[in-house]
C-alpha cells in the first residue's frame, strides 16, 4: 500500500471542525474523505494530526492515507482541489514511507492567534480574528508569556478532564507582534491540550487588560483548576500554522 | 440639515453590489440606508462617491446623508456597527459642511487588485483575489504599467457605450508589489471609467503572460475599441481603497 501525506489549508468558518461526524459532511475530513474515496474507487479515510474545532483554520493542517490506487501525485493534487470546496486547499501532496502516522509521529505544533484590538472591527478580519477592543498592557503580556514558555504541567489551562495521561507540555515560543491594529500571537509546542491556546489567550487578555494579576499564573500552574484561568476566546482567530515531525 | 460623511468597509462576497436596487437588501447601500432609516425615524438616502460591483470590496468608501436628528457622532457609529451585518463596517462618522456631496466632490480614487500568482489556489485569498496561475513577466508588466500612467481617452479600456461626456482620465500611479504568492496591483487616478481597472488589468496579464504585446496598449489608445484590449478579471479581486477630496 501506498502511504500519502497531504499538507491541508482550510478557512474553517462553514465547518464543524475537523473531524468527521458520523455521514455529516459539514467536516473537513468528512469533505476531503469524500472526494478521496471517489478519486480511488475505494472507502478511504483519513489520519490528520489531530482535531480542530467549528470555525477553527489552517494554514498547514497534515493527514495521512493508505491506497493502492496508481494515481501520479500531481493527478492527486489536481483532482482533490478541483472537486474540493474552495475553501479547502491541498497544497501539497507527497509519498511518505508506510510507517508515517500523521498523529503519532507529530512532535509539535505551531498555532497563530489574532486580536483586533481597535474600537471598531474589521468587515474583513471577522471570521479570522476575535474583535477585543479593550487597551491591552504589552509588558504585561510579554512577561506573562515568559512565564508559560516552558515546560509545565497546563491542565488548568485545558478543558480536559482529569486524566490519567500526562498533561505536562513544553511551550518552546509564545509571542506577540503587533501589526497594525492586528496582535499576532504565536504558539510552539510539543503538543497542546484541548482548548489550551484559547484559554491561554483568554488568560493573556485579563492579565493585558488589567482584570488578572499575573501571578495568577503560577496558582493555575499549582493549583491545577480551570476556574482560575481566563475566558476561552473564540475558535475563529485560531490558526494550525504547522505540524512537526 | 446636517451633512454626516460615512467611511464605509465592507466585504462584498455576499452583495450584488453597492448600488440600492429597488427595495432589494442584498446592496450595500440598501443595508446602510435600511439602519439610517431605523436610526433616524425618517426613510433616508446616502450618496455613495460611486459604485462598485457585485463582489467587489472597499476598504475606504465614503457616502454622505442629511439628516435633523440630533444623534451625536459616536452614537451613530455604535448604532450603525450594531446594527448592519459583520461584513459592513463603519470606520468613521464625520459632520461635514452642507454642500460636500460625495460623489460630486470627488477629486480621486485609489483602487487595488489582487492576483493569486501560484499553481495552487488559496482557502483565505478566494473572495479576495483572482487566481492566475501562469508565470508573469515583471519587466514587461511595469513596462506596460508606464504606457498606461498619464492622461488618456480610456474608452477602449471601458464597456461604457459611446458617450457625449468626456472619457479622458489621468492614471497617477499604477504600480505591482510582490508579497510571496500574491501580486498587489495599486491604481490612482483622477477617476475611472466603468470596469476600467478590471480590463487594465486583464490587459497587463495578457501582456505579461505573454499573448499581447505591449504596443497594442497604443492601439487601444488610438482605435478605441474595447474589443482589442484584454478580458475583464473578476470582481472579488478588487478593493476600493480611498476616495480623496
Amino acid at each position: 500500500m501506498r502511504n500519502i501525506k497531504l499538507t491541508i489549508e482550510y478557512d474553517g468558518t462553514r465547518y464543524s471542525g475537523w473531524q468527521r461526524l458520523g455521514d455529516s459532511d459539514k467536516t473537513i475530513q468528512g469533505k476531503i474523505e469524500n472526494i478521496l474515496t471517489q478519486m480511488t474507487g475505494t472507502k478511504t479515510e483519513i489520519i490528520g494530526s489531530g482535531r480542530t474545532d467549528a470555525g477553527t483554520h489552517a494554514r498547514g493542517q497534515i493527514a495521512n492515507f493508505k491506497t493502492s490506487a496508481a494515481t501520479s501525485l500531481p493527478e492527486m493534487l489536481e483532482f482533490l482541489n478541483r472537486y474540493l470546496p474552495r475553501d479547502i486547499v491541498i497544497k501539497k501532496v507527497e509519498e511518505v514511507p508506510e510507517r508515517f502516522h500523521a498523529r503519532y509521529n507529530a512532535t509539535g505544533k505551531k498555532y497563530s492567534y489574532y486580536i483586533w484590538n481597535a474600537g471598531v472591527p474589521s468587515a474583513f478580519e471577522r471570521n479570522y480574528s476575535f474583535h477585543y477592543s479593550d487597551e491591552l498592557d504589552f509588558e504585561l503580556m510579554n512577561a506573562a508569556c515568559l512565564k508559560l514558555i516552558g515546560t509545565h504541567d497546563f491542565i488548568g489551562f485545558s478543558s480536559l478532564k482529569k486524566t490519567k495521561k500526562s498533561t505536562t507540555r513544553t511551550i518552546d515560543e509564545l509571542s506577540i507582534q503587533k501589526e497594525g491594529d492586528m496582535l499576532h500571537f504565536t504558539f510552539v509546542g510539543n503538543g497542546f491540550l484541548y482548548k489550551m491556546v484559547r484559554i491561554i489567550m483568554g488568560t493573556l487578555l485579563e492579565i493585558g487588560s488589567g482584570t488578572m494579576d499575573i501571578e495568577t499564573i503560577d496558582e493555575i500552574f499549582e493549583r491545577k483548576v480551570r476556574s482560575d484561568a481566563g475566558m476561552t476566546v473564540p475558535s475563529q482567530g485560531l490558526f494550525l500554522d504547522e505540524v512537526y515531525y
